[in-house]
């Protein structure tokens, strides 16, 4: 078990194989700050090498998810000296949340996004690299960048990544709101909850089955979901079979083969999950 | 403002921002004649290179949107002497469409759909490339191509994008019809209406909310949401980054922070939208 | 007509334009053994160059589709001796699997899946590939690959290409089950059935469109919709338009014309759906 960092704009708990974290400005409805991405990205990556975890749940203190970018920020790197490209601090503002965003999309943890409130510009962005998304009955998404005059830029890509290129257009081009049931038509949402205690347990649920599947196979599952559509698909059966020999033969394939044969759970399926942080 | 082409198939109406185009050949329920595209591509050519006009909003005449591809060029095409290749009538007859198709993809003006009645063949396609489609009680989607004896050349590609591989599949190889809550769920509308006065509001909020968005941040948006999937996400998101600095640091960003600081609608949402045709 | 090869893990019946393929191993609910992936492949080979046949109707006996891969051929695998990479048993149980899936998706004939049952792991892969999926009251989907251990190597693939991503990561992640409705609001149904009278009515159905639409502009039409997205969509329409013209000009488009015109039914329509097993 890993120490984690330490953060000002997260709090983070850990409780048996799951990290929750929640975005920690509720008096900016969690607007993401440039604070708040280096901690995230900070979190993600020492996550990566910890084997205890194997979900992380994300959320948002006070009833919104995420308001978006910070306008402190924005107006701090309007204060800064203007560079070229990649010099430019809007540039390097952007790029930044950007990066963090495709780090999430691509950790080998199930990322389960709790939904509710204002789930705007980066908070919707965010939202859509999740893998499993449990919405609450306030919840709205939008994507009010163009009424602002500027681009939802690291943002827009991964919402035609989730929900395609055609619901993404009209999303971007209007700046329209989204609520709950459109949200789960559109694949926004996985599930939709009336209260809390519904989210509460559907939370509960998930990271339950999170406990039952075994870690690498997830982790690798996952990592073979990201390279569809990327690489010719006979090339990726290729490998995808020479990953399945290998895990048929590892210790997780021999394991739950006999868990399996011996109608037990198998032994991954049995790790403490009370509260420990 | 530029002068519009003169039509003989297509009514245009200027109005404020937008440009209403009616398919107009309702003896043929807005059958796609050979003089229809070309009219078509040169309004959207047109109207690429005019700043005034943000939104296009594109129907039928009568009750349909399209019924298709026009028997009579067909039968035109077919008495003209058969040339190789790409000089076959049949050919050039057919590409033409999809060159039509390509182009109203990629403009750079929102293109709004109202569909009615027969949405069929080259109707299909067309409906398929808007950022926002509207549909009224009587809308019936069809590609009845296979039917024919024919393939939905240019049209089925536009269908892929738009609904997906699974959906189109069976659309295409069956000639199935599909009606307004099937077509709302597969995504091919956005919104169905139940008669003309909804259709009308919904037309009219969507014209709305396209005032409230900067032109050239919508435009730059639909061409970074035209690249997803296309190239490399971190290419992708590293040009996004340095298109948003420059947003910013332009004249949109410039007065779209200042009315959101100053809580007054941004002068690009000031614009006349009476009658000016 | 050519002849079938024999087989005995499916029950085959040709019936006019269609070859109904029952996998039958219900003492397994249809599980995929080694057997019936070779024999699933013959059967493929073989009615890809048989002109009378236009559609498969896949389903498996006795109210299971298909429940995923064999345990018996699992434990033989792990008796051989292991062999490196693509020598290895486990690599080439797996891959036989995937190539059967690969050239069942590219068959030029409409596959019609009649899903019942548990549609589990490789029953999941299978069922992703047909043109139409028709589902009765019992239908349960599920990959539960990660929670005994191993990957969804030849499976989440074809998965994603029919539901996307999105809903592809939380199915294989969580190994969750997916019963009537939420399949068919994720695509992985076209319609739902509520008992045996109605699968069959729908079945009926799909039959009746195919024998309506010409074989080889349906053969066409399928072979030009895998395209889609895996090469550039302007050089993909210029080969549509020479195929189009190939297709006016040739045969199925005269007839079809022709018959149009004297309002009759095509030639290709005229065919006995008898029993002829």
């Amino acid at each position: 078990m890993t120490d984690l960092p330490h953060c000002d704009t997260l709090a983070l708990v850990r409780q048996g194989h799951a990290l929750h974290i929640t975005l920690n400005r509720p008096q900016a409805r969690n607007a993401m700050s440039l604070a708040m991405v280096a901690e995230l990205s900070a979190v993600f990556s020492r996550i990566e090498a910890d084997d205890t975890l194997r979900a992380v749940v994300l959320r948002g203190a006070d009833g919104h998810f995420c308001a978006g970018g910070d306008i402190k920020d924005m107006a701090g790197a309007r204060s800064l000296p203007a560079g070229e490209g990649d010099q430019d601090p809007f540039y390097r503002l952007n790029r930044a949340f950007g990066h963090m965003i495709q780090q999430a999309n691509e950790s080998s943890k199930v990322v389960i996004a709790v939904l509710e409130g204002a789930v705007m510009g980066g908070g919707f962005g965010l939202a859509c690299i999740s893998d499993v998304a449990i919405g609450g009955p306030t919840v709205t998404f939008a994507l009010p960048e163009t009424s602002l005059g500027v681009i939802p830029a690291q943002i827009a890509p991964f919402v035609v990544e989730r929900i395609g290129l055609t619901q993404t257009r009209r999303l971007a081009l209007l700046g329209s709101k989204v609520k709950g049931n459109e949200a789960l038509q559109l694949g926004l949402l996985h599930q939709l909850c009336g209260d809390g205690d519904e989210l509460d347990t559907a939370i509960a649920t998930a990271l339950d089955r999170v406990r039952h599947c075994a870690p690498q196979a997830t982790a690798n599952t996952k990592r073979l979901l990201h390279r569809v559509g990327k690489e010719p698909m006979g090339a990726l059966l290729d490998d995808a079979a020479a990953q399945f020999a290998a895990a048929v033969r590892g210790p997780e394939g021999a394991e739950g083969t006999m868990a399996f044969v011996q109608k037990r759970p198998p032994a991954w399926a049995d790790i403490d999950t009370a509260d420990n942080h």
